[in-house]
């Protein structure tokens, strides 16, 4: 591809920043078109967001969910991917630099670096209560959710008993009603035989939740439907029970301390602090206000997209922070883009909404899809159908839909290892 | 099971230190006997440690060569495990102490916490090239293979050229070749199509060997055939290339200083500082000098097995460290607890030789059976079978034996994340 000090002359370039379903997207919609296309990440894989909670519970390994960047767009002679992270952008110059003080010349430019959990101003409460996007938060959870389980074992070995076994689950929406209902799952039914000194079964999950129902981005019948679900299952849910302090070995909500053991956060995104370096506004969450068109307003050069974005589509809809909505930003972003280097005018984005999904345990799931609502086990079908489908990569998609089918007749966390920081 | 405080009037109590090879099967040996087995690691997992290397070229995921210990013996009910690291032992009173201060009594015991790398005294060295012998060794080793790659390809993204890309392996017995043939195999083959800014064909995999052949504890005429066969693979073997010095970016090699992106070190092992704890005399390689019947000199309560003791058997021979060997010994020091605690002498060990097995490259490798010798591709199917026959658990014997076949058709790193330490 060769040095990239400038682009004069020479085929027009677009950098995509971030590859997540977003950025991936987009750079797959530039696949064989007339420019040359720079994908850069810090990481050097895709992960499949949707399923991590799995790997946060052990139910799937990493690489099943996750597959390199550059292997993936492999067949694309025209997109090269660079592992690196960006610091910061002088959109004039039209340029950004990386970490290391590098500078890569642009002529478009797709930023999808996606999001981050937030504590709403508490992040010392990070330390005691991780949250969920990245492989190595999911393996950090599965290492405090497993340890969770052992160290109330070495009690019960060591002085014949047990302090209580208690999981919290910080927000209902999808991510914490998927991740408490998977814990339930480990501790009722899947470990509960692994465990001679303690009796997993008597593991209390609770899930917390501020507003006044689970998944409340969804219709309230299918939020009834998941809390009955979840409450079958074993999961403890508490609505209108706002978390006030969170130690580690101990959460306060709504003025009542309870001892946990393991505490979990899914109650908050808040966009990537990279929002703050592109000079626009951005809104409560620290997402970019974009243009009709996805772009930066005053640089139409620059297109933003994803949990970044912050957008009400041309019909009024707001877009959701969900993998669909990036996906569909990320393809309008890239044909944009196209246009913009061709001299025209780029086209407002029209978000279509596919619906909506969430698991509750190992066979049961809430789904909209447009005016369809479904739950139990045909939606939990749907659910896995959905996301094999989407899976990149065909091996991945074997592998995931070959452990599901084995983790339904056989009693074992395939992916239940502790792996990381050896605190003891 | 109960507090561990006294042993006095219950059931007989043997510990287990180490849930690898050895400890593992001396745990299932006691399986269904009449006493109570506590298992004690600082993992919650038993690694199959012949496929780590795997693990570390990015061809198999962690969870795919390791099972978590308590589900391995969940059926046992006289079993128990507990996750804690063992800090020291009293052997006249008959307890061991935890790192955090606990102590847990035993009527007898079998320490079998195994190896880690040694450097020769060149501790320093183990910062820039790092070792295999856990889950996270590899992680890591991964992490430093793949980034190697990715750097290369960042200086010629960003600069239009780049210095070579050279991997030296230090050491060539079974771990070594069999990283350098994955090494090679991976930069030749696998990831060739995935990079566009540099060739990774042209990557340098240099094979450093102090003695004068590679796998040194091999029949020559296996050793002269595995060197043919790794450098049909494109790896540079140098036997009597002793490595004098190791820093981040460089090594000396009989005197000669050669760059390199990333060390990866095979050429030592010496035994667990646990070993200085049982007050018995060492060897060279720091491991325990165990009677014939693998107790401690003194304590007929006490056996040493796996890669902690050194022993010439009943009928002198040395007994290697290898995992054949510690399951053997595992088994033999579990039936030596039990006519120990039945007032009974131990019997002598006796090893059984299974054989040498070391693979090159993805179809290749170099076999010892008894007399039998033999090489190629059919001493590969020889080593997949034995190994996948010898994983613990169906689930992972299917998941390695369908990894191997989807690998042998396609050219994809399956597991190729780069996970952990994010240095940039």
């Amino acid at each position: 591809m060769g040095a990239l000090r400038g682009t004069a002359g020479a085929r027009k370039r677009v950098v995509i920043v971030g590859g997540g379903f977003g950025g991936l997207y987009a750079a797959k919609a530039l696949a064989g078109k007339p420019v040359d296309v720079l994908l850069i990440d810090r990481n050097n894989h895709h992960v499949f967001q949707p399923l991590l909670y799995q790997v946060a519970a052990g139910g799937l390994s990493p690489g099943q969910i996750a597959a390199p960047l550059r292997h993936i767009l492999r067949r694309a002679s025209n997109i090269e991917v660079l592992l690196a992270e960006v610091a910061g952008f002088d959109l004039d110059g039209r340029t950004l630099r990386l970490k290391d003080g590098a500078e890569v010349a642009y002529d478009a430019l797709i930023v999808a670096v996606g999001a981050r959990h937030a504590y709403f101003h508490h992040d010392a409460w990070e330390a005691h209560a991780p949250g969920l996007k990245t492989l190595e938060d999911a393996i950090e959870m599965r290492r405090r959710i497993l340890t969770a389980f052992e160290e109330a074992a070495r009690e019960a070995i060591l002085t014949g008993k047990a302090e209580p076994l208690t999981f919290a689950v910080i927000g209902a929406g999808p991510t914490g009603v998927e991740l408490a209902g998977a814990i339930a799952d480990i501790a009722r039914r899947i470990v509960a035989g692994d465990y001679k000194a303690i009796d997993t079964r008597k593991a209390r999950v609770l899930l917390l939740e501020g507003s006044d129902r689970v998944l409340p981005t969804f219709p309230n019948e299918l939020s009834i439907k998941a809390r009955r679900q979840l409450e079958e299952l074993g999961v403890e849910v508490r609505t209108k029970a706002l978390v006030t302090e969170v130690e580690a070995r101990r959460i306060q909500v709504e003025g009542e301390w309870i001892p946990v053991r393991a505490a979990l956060w899914a109650a908050g995104v808040a966009a990537s602090p990279l929002a703050s370096q592109l000079g626009a506004e951005l809104d409560a969450a620290g997402r970019v206000l974009v243009q009709a068109d996805l772009s930066l307003p005053g640089h139409s050069d620059v297109f933003v997209i994803g949990d970044l974005a912050a957008l009400r589509d041309a019909r009024g809809v707001a877009v959701p922070g969900m993998a669909a909505a990036a996906v569909q930003m990320g393809r309008a972003a890239a044909a944009n883009a196209l246009r913009h280097l061709d001299g025209e005018p780029g086209r407002a984005f029209i978000y279509k909404d596919k619906g909506s999904l969430a698991t509750i345990g190992r066979n049961r799931a809430v789904a909209q899809i447009g005016r369809w609502r479904l739950s139990g086990l045909v939606a939990w079908l749907v659910w896995a159908l959905v996301h094999v489908s989407l899976l990149i990569g065909f091996g991945n998609r074997v592998r995931v839909m070959g452990e599901w089918i084995w983790a339904y007749f056989k009693r074992e966390l395939s992916a239940g290892l502790i792996t990381g920081d050896r605190r003891q």
